[in-house]
Parts: structure tokens; C-alpha cells; sequence
């Protein structure tokens, strides 16, 4: 089976996929000086590049792995995932509170999806 | 491929199942007067239905993570897992501890098995 | 589908292979006197072995899950993680602070690969 790379760095892919599916990095902000919120809306976005890229979108994710430098951030991070969450199409999601490379990060979401 | 989802809400899904493949969320224990034994217990059963529902069974499992809320619970985590999980069929696992956003869940697992 | 397990203890298995995927353990190291970037060897090197068992090697890696005990130790782990990842193969991947079972652990990987 064939693998495909986005974004193919020297330490890391942005996103791998196989024929099947597609595994993302832990997604973070590039504009730290947002909250929460603004954070999750941005990586949401940039996941949603990453689907679109694999020719997937996402009705397709099938598992997402949630991590909060504060937990407290929980229902921020939950105000823009709802809003983005496609209903009827939920993936499986794990949250829990870890503390990030970059100490303005405040939110890092990894997907599994089906192409 | 298809995606079949089991117990589907607003934020997210308990289950999700490709054709071959089947991830869960991150399963807390409903009673969390429980210890780290006894929430483990239940977060196994919980488990179990989520792999009955997919058309699956523990022997099936392939990765199992597990998050403690405090990394002193391991062996009691443990005392409920290796109770449960079925010789000759253990999966790979990785433990960690991480705050949970319940503060009273003292123990979350996700897996991935196949159907 | 058919499922092939290396390394199977009572616990977890080392890692846990499909047709067409292999599932890691979090591997940590045995010598746990080194430091993060000794330690990080030794996982790669583990990771290398199982991935070999599994008829497959670091080109075909898909994701990667890095635990820190702690962050400050990023650029430590990167050092050994650099030397060591393919260019043009890089997988996904998350890295995040966490709390290892083992108090002198300073680094844990899992990884999910391709055969």
C-alpha cells in the first residue's frame, strides 16, 4: 500500500494518509495571542485544509484526540468545535489536560479520518 | 467505505467503525464515587458494548490508551485491566497520567480494535 | 482479518499488527540512568525492532505519539528524533507533557506504521 505526505517537514508530515485513511499531527495555532477559542476555530480550519488536501472532509473523521493546556478551557474549546462539528457525523473524541511544546498553545487536536 | 457510528450525539460519538476497523471515544465512568478499581471496571464493560455493538469482541483489540487522572491508581487501574483483558490477545497499551475533564474520573481509556 | 501480536505479555502486547497496520506500545526505555536523548535512542531502537518484527520499517511509519515528562526536554528528544527520521518519510505527529508510569522515564513513543 502506497503512502502520501502533506506537508512534509524535516521533523514531522502535517499529514500522512494510506490508501484508506489519513492520520494528522497534533494541530496547534499559529496566532498564540488568540484564547481558546480562537485557537480550536483556527485549527479546525487548518484540519479542514488537511481533509481537503487527502480528499476528505469532515463527515469522514473518524477519531480525534483533544489536548487542553488547561482544562478549564474545556468549554471554550467545545464553543467552536460544536459550531463545527458536522451532526450526525461525530467522531469518537478523547480530551484531556496536557501541557503543550509551546506555552501559548492552549489547544493541539490530532485526527484519524476515512478518505 | 462506509462509516457506521454507534451512540451518535451532538458533540460526539461513542464508536466509530470503518468497514474494518472500530475507534472509541474516551470511555469515564458514570459513577465517579467509584475508586480507580472500580471505574476501570466500568469503563470495561462500557467497552465491551461498544465493541458487541461494532460486531466485535475484546480478542479484537489492537491499541488501548489509558489516561490516569493520578499515576499513583495505576496498579489499580491494572487490577481491573488484567482481570478483563483475555491471555494470548493482550493489546499494545500506553498509560499516561493527564487531569480528566471530570475532576472525579480518576481513569479514561480509548481503543481501536478491529471488527 | 487476521490479527498478529509481537512481543504478547498478560498485560499489553509490544505491538499488535493487522494485514496492513501495525499498533505500538509506548515504548520507554530500559536504562532509565540516560537522559532524554539516550533515552529516545533506545525507544527508537525498540521502535526499529518492532516495526522489523512486523515485516515493516521507519519509511512506512504513519503517526507518532511522543509523551514528555517533561516539555524542557523537547529539544533533547528532537535531537535523537531528528537523527533518526527518514527525510522525505516523516510521520504525523503530536508531542505533549505527561506523567509516565515509571518516575525516571523521561520520554514515551507509540507509533501506528504501515506493513
Amino acid at each position: 500500500m502506497q503512502i502520501e505526505r502533506i506537508g512534509v517537514g524535516q521533523r514531522m508530515s502535517k499529514a500522512v494518509c494510506t490508501d484508506g485513511m489519513v492520520f494528522t499531527c497534533g494541530e496547534v495555532a499559529t496566532d498564540k495571542t488568540k484564547d481558546a477559542f480562537g485557537q480550536t476555530q483556527e485549527i479546525l480550519d487548518a484540519l479542514d485544509a488537511s481533509l481537503r488536501q487527502a480528499g476528505t472532509h469532515k463527515e469522514r473523521i473518524l477519531s480525534a484526540t483533544v489536548w487542553l493546556a488547561d482544562i478549564k478551557d474545556f468549554a471554550e474549546m467545545n464553543r467552536a468545535w460544536d459550531a463545527w462539528v458536522p451532526q450526525g457525523h461525530t467522531p469518537a473524541r478523547a480530551t484531556v489536560e496536557a501541557r503543550l511544546v509551546s506555552a501559548t498553545a492552549k489547544v493541539e487536536i490530532a485526527i484519524i479520518a476515512l478518505r
